[in-house]
């Protein structure tokens, strides 16, 4: 905890564990006001109290609500400390509302025996022994305390939260590559004491934990490691331990590493590009080892990682909220300023749904590319492309559109660098996944596909070189005719079939796997901080309230039909001067599939039958029977 | 063994085992002719025999090619028998030649003791014990024998041979499904001793290795069962069992409902379309209980399998050689009558090639329904296009062309059944595992993923009734402007770049895997007996001999350069008039991209650098470094 921030500090439990001394104590230890609680009951609770009757929960509740509104009023200026045995969950829900991530609570621990036996040997503090019994049968004891045994002093008591306070750390960030170094100046910039790791390699890695830490002013607390051991022992229970490291077998590799040190409750949680078939297994593999774990979709590159990123956490609801605090505290914002981070459902959907969104991110980058050599051969440098590419930011405006604009005025020397580049586009996997998924599950997001397609083809440069001499394909001679607005209108339409594949993908994936995912939240979170916000992503979070389907919105259908004609133009025109657009002709190739009533497939059906017996059904008949005919 | 198809019978061992005897008694028992080897030595070899000279391997040599001369004489009417010590598998390989698959071998063996033993109790043969010491060294034990103990009496060897040979099966087939039917008529039309099985379920299955026995002629003497066990039973060793069951887990069950039966060297061969990783998994698992797993595709539907399938066999290759002459046996023949059944690799190669095989012919069958959906759109009817379709013949012919010429012919009552079928086209997992492949492996086999997506979308077929309605995609008022000469043109084009994409994703698989696969001798058993047999792929044959990237053929290109023009304004056409072609557009897209020298991927890797520092290459720098730019 930073110690520039405030927080409330409840002591609570039971009767008699000598919450006002310890509270006291650390008041005097830490310079900050001391509350009791006992001392802001209203005068009913008083009178009923002094006739000896119980309080209700009903009774209790304005007490408690004077208290939390005592604790928001202090964290305005300071840090303070309140008493109150907040028995019951609800009771430190009322008192920590709207103040969760500054609150810690303390709880003091000790045996009916022990306590009882004390209370005896004082006479200040009278309480019959039957009392101190229902005490401890409402008790709930709390997830989220300190929890601390009155077998210590009081003294000793008040040095234990201080070493578990401020010798510790509320979270940790295993491994410091880009991502990771990002998200821990991001958790530090937001206040939160962490402990970071990064493995020691001879002569490669070395001291990278501690030499990060000294390089930024915001990571003066944060607690450096090379050893996973002392790294963990860092860390405040339950444990919450982000690994940012690459996706894969390393994964599985670092959770053993780890695991050894761990203890029951901690959490993990996994924020890199794990495939989500692996993040359900390792769920379940940690959940026998009673260690939870979080597979979360990060989205935003280096900075978006640093500034804000957008978060897709899957795992259990539960364990989810343990960690909400930190993980929206470091989210972006959206255009309302709330986190741009919701929990997205069991297991492996929120890797499930950070694949689909790096897929929708291949189109949209492959759209760009597509629509850039399209502008490219009719004849205009970057700078004209840029300048081009800036005019359609009212219709289709796109964080990939503006960095796009950013590349092609990019000079070095009298050339633009984006010349110079090697045209072997790469891949890290998620694009392939996302291709394999939505084969597996037979759904045709097949622009996704087409993009993938698109970057293994382009590796292929010497077979491309090789056959452009033998076939003659040279950008010369070629006459486009199409206008830059056709050519927008083109690349529009072409995102919104692309935005239909990807939520339809998830959406069939949540019935597949009954995860039960709310699409408006997934576009909401997606409308910041990601690589793929856009203005068209925050249409949809309203659009996706009223419909799974975008093809069938009024708003949609209206567009659609203004565009189609000018991608229709766009794309035949490419094809008769031979210029490459998979992307865009396959938008306009599927939904001309997909809005055909009655389509070839008939014939297929009827191939499949006759050299296989697969039988077929028919139009004329609704019970669903299948037919097979001896064709010869 | 079918008791019409004849066979020779070699009874060999070393000197002193009474081949002689049990020669005899078997003649009489089966009513057929018998021979002593020693009676047809050349007149040098009795003389240097009768000088007490051994024999060298060269003198045998012209006496085992009378000896095989004999027996093929003999099998042209008859069976027999012909007793011959041969005791290296090369004499036997000489005796062999050419008769495989009629050749039985019955190998009679004793211990040195009590051969030596019953030597010196016999006055007319006698032999000194040296002699029959360097017997037993050069004895190499025949793998594919029956082996009888001479421990019993004559008589009884003969009834134990009588109940190996005709008692039991040479080849087993499990699972009476569409081609298990097929192929166990094939199997016995080839004269070849089968057992057949398939499972009991009350009410569902009962009966159905009997009832389908009854059912044909040439099943008389194969032996029926629902009992696993006695299956296994009555198969000779090494057992041969060839799975004809549903692909997927149901394989692996069956495998363990085997195992408990089978014994050492026994050969189970997966004739279902499995996953070849499966495959490998299941060879490596099998070989650690000493059981041999041979991998096959097989093509051909029900028609293919009864009459000669194209079988593509995968695994170890010794194991192969064992069940090389009942699949050679079985399989199609090419035009110069050699099987079109070949050693494909190790593990799941067979399968591999067999699920690109399924690959190329969901495009096929796509390419098909799309050029018949362009002639459809410009008014032709069913017959028509079938007449168009018989037109194209010359250039264009194949399997899937002739059945689906039947197709549009067929007529019920007096329309056409075609327009009869749900235009809903269904999968069996070969298509998308060749997607999943594909995006795994890195190669774009772009045309395949289209021809799924094209089935998966045909699925969706409430949303296109009902998109159809919204954006009125109606059939009506379209005017393509394109000959039937051009759509031709288009769709051979198509084709060429299926077979490019086909082939480019076996041999890429080829060197991912190590498996050193042959693609000329891939396209050669493809060209009979397969569902994608085609004029195209008898083509191929030579081509695919001289470069493993058929664009870069003379002939091709010649092709290419002149089918081109007509694809570009087919395409164009289509897209234009809003009719959905996916495949055969990304067919001239694909080709566009792999004819680009320099494509726009280049501003992708911009793009991944600028979000996410992932760095790119140069074109200005060979020695391939990676750059990171500041972009903005």
């Amino acid at each position: 905890m930073s110690e520039n921030k405030n927080k409330v500090f409840f002591i609570m439990g039971v009767s008699g564990v000598g919450k006002s001394t310890v509270g006291e104590l650390l008041s005097k230890e830490l310079g900050i006001p001391y509350f009791d609680g006992d001392d802001f009951h209203p005068k009913e609770n008083i009178l009923k109290m002094s006739k000896g009757e119980p309080l209700n929960d009903n009774d209790r509740l304005g007490w408690l609500k004077t208290l939390n509104k005592l604790a928001k009023d202090q964290l305005k200026d300071q840090s303070c400390v309140i008493v109150c045995s907040a028995l019951k969950e609800k009771y430190r829900t009322i008192l920590s509302d709207d103040i969760e991530n500054n609150t810690k609570w303390i709880h003091l621990v000790g045996s009916f025996e022990l306590i009882s036996e004390r209370m005896k040997q004082r006479s200040d503090h009278f309480m019959p022994t039957e009392l101190l019994k229902s005490q401890f049968d409402i008790l709930e004891n709390p997830k989220k305390a300190i929890n601390i045994s009155i077998n210590l002093t009081p003294i000793e008591i008040v040095e234990a939260i201080r070493k578990e306070l401020f010798d510790k750390s509320e979270f940790g960030l295993f491994g410091l590559g880009v991502m990771g170094k990002s998200l821990s100046r991001n958790l530090a910039n937001n206040g939160f004491d962490i402990s970071i790791f990064n493995r020691h390699v001879d002569g490669v890695e070395e001291n990278v934990a501690v030499n990060f830490k000294n390089e930024y002013e915001e990571l003066s607390t944060a607690l450096p490691f090379d050893d996973i051991e002392s790294f963990v022992n860092s860390l405040r229970k339950p444990r919450k331990i982000m690994l940012m490291v690459n996706a894969g077998k390393i994964i599985g590799s670092v959770i053993e590493d780890l695991l050894p040190y761990l203890s029951e409750g901690d959490i993990l949680i996994d924020g890199g590009n794990s495939n989500y078939k692996d993040t359900k297994e390792r769920c379940d593999y940690l959940k026998s080892k009673n260690i939870h774990f979080i597979g979360t979709g990060v989205s935003g590159g280096e900075e978006g990682a640093l500034k804000g990123p957008s978060i897709m956490p899957g795992g259990n609801k539960g364990v989810y909220k343990e960690v909400k605090p930190f993980l929206e505290a470091i989210a972006a914002k959206d255009e309302n300023n709330l986190p741009c981070c919701t929990y997205i459902g069991e297991d492996g959907s929120g890797h499930f749904v950070k694949m689909v969104h790096n897929g929708i991110e291949y189109v949209e980058m492959q759209l760009l590319a597509e629509v850039s050599s399209i502008l490219k051969t009719s004849g205009n440098t970057p700078d004209q492309i840029a300048d081009i590419l800036e005019s359609w930011k009212p219709t289709a405006n796109s964080y990939l559109l503006e960095i796009t604009i950013d590349i092609f005025r990019k000079k070095e020397g009298n050339d633009w660098l984006v010349n110079k580049i090697m045209d072997k586009a790469g891949n890290k996997g998620t694009g392939n996944w996302t291709t394999m998924t939505t084969a597996e599950l037979g759904v045709p997001s097949t622009l996704i596909a087409s993009a993938l397609f698109a970057r293994y083809t382009s590796f292929f440069k010497e077979d491309r070189m090789q056959l452009s001499e033998l076939f003659k394909n040279k950008p010369s001679g070629r006459k486009l005719n199409a206008t830059i607005e056709e050519v927008l209108k083109a690349y529009r339409f072409a995102r919104i079939v692309n935005h239909y594949q990807g939520f339809k993908l998830i959406s069939e994936a949540s019935k597949a796997y009954k995860w039960d995912l709310n699409l408006s939240e997934i576009a909401r979170i997606w409308t910041n901080g990601c690589i793929i916000k856009s203005t068209l992503m925050q249409e949809l979070v309203e659009t996706l309230k009223e419909t799974e389907n975008l093809l069938m919105n009024e708003k949609f259908i209206h567009q659609i039909k203004e565009l189609k004609p000018s991608i229709n133009k766009v794309v035949s025109q490419c094809v008769i001067n031979e210029l490459a657009i998979p992307c865009l002709s396959e938008a306009i190739n599927f939904f001309n599939s997909l809005t055909t009533a009655n389509s070839s497939a008939n014939l297929i059906q009827a191939q499949r039958d006759y050299f296989g017996a697969h039988t077929y059904q028919r139009i004329d008949d609704d019970s669903e029977n299948f037919y097979h005919t001896n064709w010869k």
